[in-house]
């Protein structure tokens, strides 16, 4: 890109491009140019689009301190998560950080450690900063304020994952969870397991209320009674994984299929496994939620409800230039897919 | 933390604290506590400390755009990773973040995606933000132009796991991969492994530079000549991994013990692996470098040239604080350890 290469270049070396030979090359006014690159509500999408072009042809980048003086807009879009130990972040971040960078934006990751005031603090902080966007997976485990939040501030968001606040500045890309979980449930169902016992989040928690949803449709669509004691809906975390783990299986009469209910809920069911001894597929059928490294490579592979992460990252920042340019916030919901492995057969 | 529940609560009904009560609280001038407060070179860490716990004792919060028009620092600390993806990222983040958050920094994360040009760009934005201090990850496959940048911007850096450009103002923390290659390779060499293969990256990345020195010390202290063969530094990817297994598994002499050099690169020889119906530990002998879900959960569990990587974080975090306060930029090593597993046996 010749805006980068330009960037990189040594200071010295390097003519700086003004504002006013952006507006020359676009065949627009210096006002025009000023208020397409700064997110401006009465700008066309055309005229948006000729401006960033013409910004983009001529390595013009703006003054980000100065920039955000005159017109309270920075080009930066943060992105709240609860926690980067989740390799499905990885993916999402990878692709949604592509688009916006093709558009212009940086954005800023900030980890909240699924701490729900940390969440709360980022987000002031980014207000504070005047950040064009916000994307936000709020954290798992504990009531958060970030919705209020984010309807109070007004900032264009994406909440990736999670129901949409009311708004016309917030929209949501969702995950269909409840479908997921009816496949692999009637997966089960169709190798003759009987007893399948779910771990996954707290009901609170948008996603792991989904799973559970799904989970009793398919038992009750197969006639079949829900023995609670099998249903531990606990916290996404690794440490519930292993606990709940351990307790299903030293019950008198355990479950012949488990269902992790999120990838870090996995790590700790199959370090629960490790220990007992327990072999997968073959003592015990296993299906896990999103497709990692350790789902694939694991001996055997596992069985998932798996969504296209790649896409879902797109789909976000897709989401979020429109919702900055329309303010007509939306919910978007992918697919999940069921991908049958070794571990379920 | 009271600040944070102030933050959090509602905005009508909290008093917002004054630079004025800071200073009164501390028992300082204003000036003191705006200079304090804005890392300015010539304030003593005890009043630094003074007015840092005041100011958090009182739940006060500069408002950051104000402050930055002020006094040209921003209270935050640019971050730039090659990849989240990499696992052993979320764990150095994660504490390093912790530590910075204890000290009323937040830390914004941007991935370069391993792209030289895009850590540059990056670089360049986080300086005209006036960050108050980096902390790098360079980009382990491409010549950067990063070091010299850091160079020449001035703001106090920590690189990470990398060499330490000149300057006071920059520091390293580094991990002895040199060390831990030598472990790994003397644990083969006892187990009876005379053909030893290592995939690593290539020289002119730091780390990938350090175990291939280890691995030739190594084998030279005990007096086994390396074939050449089974020596493929080409990259630290998945990719790379996958490919050169494969090659190396197809060889009229192959290896009977195979070292990865990065936990990336094990992702992609654990892929080809498994395509080969290849046992780990019985046909093969393996060796990861870092310890990861993936390394402990593998069945059976993975051989590693493991590292703290909370202490890592840690110390990236005090390092930096100590680079702002002083700018007598130094390099601290951390140990490496070799976790022995049944990878190996």
């Amino acid at each position: 890109m010749s805006s980068d290469s330009k960037l990189s270049g040594d200071k010295a070396t390097v003519h700086k491009v003004t504002v006013h030979e952006v507006a020359k090359y676009a065949g627009v006014s210096i006002s025009s140019v000023s208020r397409a690159l700064s997110d401006h509500p009465h700008v066309s999408n055309a005229l948006r689009t000729r401006v960033r072009s013409a910004a983009l042809s001529l390595g013009y980048r703006p003054d980000f301190l100065a920039h955000s003086l005159r017109s309270g807009t920075t080009y930066s879009v943060g992105f709240v998560v609860g926690t980067i130990s989740n390799p499905i972040m990885a993916d999402i971040s990878a692709s949604l950080g592509n688009v916006l960078a093709d558009h212009d934006y940086a954005m800023m990751l900030l980890s909240s450690q699924n701490k729900p005031e940390l969440e709360t603090t980022y987000l002031r902080f980014l207000a504070h900063r005047q950040v064009s966007g916000l994307v936000i997976s709020t954290a798992a485990d504990g009531a958060t304020q970030a919705a209020e939040l984010i309807h109070g501030l007004g900032i264009p968001t994406v909440m990736l994952d999670r129901q949409r606040p009311p708004g016309s500045h917030v929209s949501a890309v969702q995950s269909d969870h409840r479908s997921g979980m009816q496949a692999a449930v009637a997966h089960l169902l169709s190798r003759g397991h009987r007893r399948i016992a779910l771990i996954g989040g707290q009901e609170f928690f948008d996603p792991a209320r989904e799973r559970l949803a799904g989970f009793h449709t398919a038992m009750q669509e197969a006639d079949i009674a829900i023995d609670p004691e099998l249903v531990r809906c606990m916290g996404m975390s690794k440490t519930v994984g292993y606990t709940e783990t351990r307790s299903l299986l030293a019950s008198s009469n355990p479950p012949t299929a488990l269902i992790a209910g999120g990838n870090l809920i996995l790590a700790g069911v199959l370090q629960a496994l490790q220990e007992l001894k327990v072999a997968v597929g073959r003592d015990l059928a296993l299906v896990g939620c999103d497709d990692t490294e350790l789902t694939r490579l694991y001996s055997p592979p596992i069985t998932v409800i798996a969504r296209d992460l790649a896409l879902m990252g797109e789909t976000t920042a897709w989401l979020l230039l429109e919702t900055i340019a329309n303010r007509a916030g939306r919910t978007v919901v992918l697919p999940t897919q069921l991908i049958i492995r070794d571990s379920s057969s």
